[in-house]
């Protein structure tokens, strides 16, 4: 008989629960992790309200820190025992999405391989991290040690948010001197705050509407905030950039409103970095675009993964470049993901992430 | 007194007429070139329309083949007599704007110079080149020589649609092997498909709905065409490509419909290269669009000026890698310019390109 | 008891011999390709002479031509008797290398995985396919089926040469308008050519010292020639180029005359990219290199593998943009593979590529 | 009679000696700018040495911090009195080379426009900096005013040094991650520092040999140092590396002991920015070249220049991101330049930058 674990499972919309369910067979290409710590991402709350469809009775969860408890037959380069992170995207670099520089968007080896998000494994078409133990697919390519002396909760981003948010700040190219803009100051939006403080900005402009975010977004690298409950946005922006726009802009919510502004303040020739997951059709007004001839470029990105970035993002924590510690403002045990959810989910208590503590 | 010439100067919305006016003075920057051939655009028509709004009494016409009559006292680098095109767009390289590699949308000294389009003078902030003479501002940077050799119909796409429709492709970033759609193939998206076709893409898809059209796109470099009137394009385009979607697409007209066509072949991680000119908002569909997880990139180009450009343009013509002649369907002398917007802008007698020839 | 086959393998310096070895067994990841066509290389010569050390009793070669005749259990995507390539360059896609960009320098599982060279396996540090069979490692990234319709001969080029080729030019970055030089027009010069006017290069200059090089340079792409046996190649080029220079400069021999050429004739600002494999240190001349200031970048580039390199070049061959065929000289059987070697490695009769039939 | 000015000017070979010269005529595109600081660059020792040619007569010195005291008739943008910089390059931004993406490279209108090091202009071809007054050449590309609140000292490095040691980082292309190795930390080297750690490299290594330069380096951003004259460079590297080697190696010297020190500590794949100024041929050692093989690529920049430039370097010292003020360690008066000469020259005190104040 299988030795079992506990897990929180999607069961229906509006119901995540804990379950128990069997530790997981260790196949030759896989890794078992004991998760030591991980966390709720505003994807899981997605698919809690049973917006993002997942099936009944998955595992929930794609941000894993722990401790590898057995390696597969096949993978090399590791030892049980060590600590190590997967990202939440574990792509498999032998497709052709991943061989033609798109590794989240791979989709396995039939056919050409490319599907989107298709990367994206973790409390999505596999089991996740929100239980005792997961299953880290294909680890030899997504597995990476924990340099020593870092915990937990100082590398618990790594797997997603900062991924995604230094990603939102290299897919907009930003170069050394650029004036930036991100809005929202969400998990997200601070990590590519840091991020674009990280790649050479000389301001970088953080919008949100609260207060506490903002007071985050300054401590996250920000030089300057706007709260959009209290000017108009556009304007101000402009009005800090002496009229002239920015040369980057990021968008961390996935709304049409944050859309637009980033649209507008975009200087001609400049990126808007788009890192929001939205909800309904996106609409590009013609003013702002310039008809077409503005030459605002709007890229996005889907979080990186594999065991070479997570090894660079671990680093950068390690060399004190960034201190993303801050944002995990809650600690639950895995036995209170529930309560867990309900206070992530309703954005109680000035809350930005939350430590899941399995044990 | 001074001289006078005749020039094609917008009126009112729906009269552009020709005129007399006085030849320009040269101020020490200028070069005044004798016009040997020009051409209408298509944004020509808007002018016409009132769709784009211009100053009345306004030369039209941005597309130079010339012979230079008379060089400003600073401008080093030529002599007169020497025949010569210049830029539809042509920017002033001194700007903010062009030295952060914006050069289209130059807007001149003062501030940080940056205005949509700023860089397109002809026909739109100074007068334009559908008249005998047009004087071409910033000389040194924006005039160059034609090698011998080529006629004036062979460099006459160079100041506009060939510099647009190669920017398409040029921006796309197509790597070899990609596979590529063009949509729409009038001037610009058969120049686009002639420049995916330059860059070596394996497969360059034409699409459009008039049979002439397609049959010139085969002729530009088009392997395989499609006509939307025929076949639902996006099913026949993911037919073509086995489910894959295509690399790069290239939108080259500005609807809606093109425009979105282009998102729902696009692979995920693909580049939508946009050069159409919209007259309404663009709606981006959330599922074409992967919910902002796709990595689709939307990417935009306003036809690159500069003699440096000029020149590169003039020598893919001059070894011959692409022969755009067979585009110019018809020849009207600047006196019958009026005759020649009505041809042009009712897209009669399968009209591509017009030439326009001042003598 | 194992069945056996014929392979050719190194015995000593001077010593390349046919031998008969055990058909190998198939791993859970690797696929048995029986051989249709291979061919000898140049670093094969390199190995014959000693100059290249690998270990006795080694099959060499590395361009794999087949048909899957057996597929290891985990490997998904293809089918038993499917015709198939694989690249030279055997990448793990697991590696730090690859997830880092960098896939020909992986180097295995363990430690940080760089090793120069450290993908190259095939004829290097596992058996080669100059032989009946060979063994694809990690064969679901690397094995690309073969599109109907081409023969052996038409991608027998694909898994080194012209991925070597083509690797010049896009690592020169070549633009549309460019002017580009080639040094030598042996096998991978001549694909440099194809390259190089592939991507769009205005005017393609091949160099060699052998006539029958130089036509085929002409065949492959080259718009003029430049016999260093007859003129000085650099004053020639400059006279070319106007004294312009070219823009990219791409070294196809691996002599420090060559490069040295190559360096010349840049620009200031201009590329070299070096595909050579040299045999003693580099001279970079201090007056050609303008003492480091005339920012002449010198990039380098080793044989791109894995499936996705390899479908994309079979495409460019299926689409008809470049036809290598007729760089196909001479073809023996395996069971004559001494005599090829001392053709090829002689150069004898005009040979560019011989084609090895194991039946 | 003109009025006049003092001028360091060259002599003869080991003779730079203050002059008096006129105050320059300002023709229609120049700006006369009264220098308030200005500073002798490692360049100018070459000059003094003979080892650099200039004519005799010549003013020297490219790093001016002034006061516009007068503008040409076509100069728009500016406003007589205000504090303004010019870069040390000061490109003509019409000429091919600049149109072409390599303004340190211009060389002036007629033909084609490429000359190594063409942009440099001041204390090369015209007039320089160490003096009373300088004429800036098309001042309206080349003049950037100083933003409020900055110091003359604050903005002395931008000119040069800050945007050649931070053009070695972006040319080397430094991703979010990387290890990053120096090559000498005088003042061009600290600045290379300083735009490593900006780039977002995880690990910042200065190597030098003099224990004063080693604490600065730490100062500006690195990490850790290595001092040449107490442990093996290369080993001590890898062995911080865990035997990975560094991502992008700078070289800021000049010496071919720093350029293959730079070359071996370099993993394969890896970048090398090259900076300095070399004073012989270049050896690059096959071995640590791979033959060819191991895909190092060899970069070099030349201080790019132009008004953009100088506003993005101001904005990064005006935001705090970078303080290089600890670096002027001496101030004279440009009476006592043959003195400041003499301590700079000879290394003496410490020295890494010396400001030279006019009044």
């Amino acid at each position: 008989m299988a030795a079992m674990m506990k897990a929180a499972v999607f069961v229906a919309p509006g119901r995540i629960e804990l379950a128990d369910k069997p530790i997981p067979d260790v196949g030759p290409d896989d890794a078992l992790l004991r998760i030591t710590t991980t966390t709720i991402c505003g994807t899981d709350i997605h698919i809690l309200k049973g917006e993002y469809p997942v099936a009944p009775g998955l595992t929930i969860g794609h941000e894993p820190v722990g401790v590898i408890e057995k390696l597969g037959a096949n993978v090399r380069g590791y030892r049980e025992g060590q600590r190590a992170i997967a990202g939440a995207i574990c792509p498999g670099f032998r497709s052709h999405a991943c061989q033609d520089g798109h590794p989240s968007q791979d989709g396995g080896p039939l056919g050409h391989g490319y599907k989107p998000m298709g990367g994206w494994r973790f409390g999505n078409t596999v089991d996740g991290t929100q239980a005792e133990y997961v299953l880290v697919p294909d680890a030899e390519a997504n597995l990476a040690p924990v340099p020593d002396g870092l915990s937990d909760e100082q590398v618990l981003m790594c797997p997603d948010i900062m991924s995604t948010g230094f990603a939102g700040a290299e897919a907009g190219n930003i170069r050394i001197g650029d004036v930036v803009a991100v809005f929202a100051q969400g998990p997200i939006g601070l990590c590519a705050t840091a991020g674009a403080r990280l790649r050479g900005a000389s301001l970088v402009i953080g919008v949100d509407g609260v207060a506490g975010r903002l007071e985050m977004a300054r401590r996250m690298g920000a030089d300057v905030t706007v709260n959009f409950r209290e000017v108009d946005v556009v304007e101000e922006i402009l009005r800090l950039t002496g009229g002239r726009g920015v040369d980057v802009a990021i968008e961390a919510l996935g709304l049409q409103s944050t859309f637009e502004a980033a649209l507008r303040v975009l200087k001609p020739g400049g990126t808007l970095s788009s890192l929001g997951v939205y909800s309904e059709d996106l609409r590009i007004p013609l003013g702002a675009y310039g008809a077409g001839l503005a030459e605002k470029n709007i890229v996005s990105s889907l979080c990186p993964g594999g065991k070479e970035r997570m090894r660079r993002l671990m680093n950068i924590v390690a060399s004190q470049r960034v201190d993303l510690g801050p944002m995990v403002t809650h600690t639950f045990k895995l036995d209170d993901i529930v309560a867990a959810y309900d206070l992530f989910g309703h954005q109680r208590d000035g809350v930005l992430k939350v430590a899941i503590k399995p044990s």
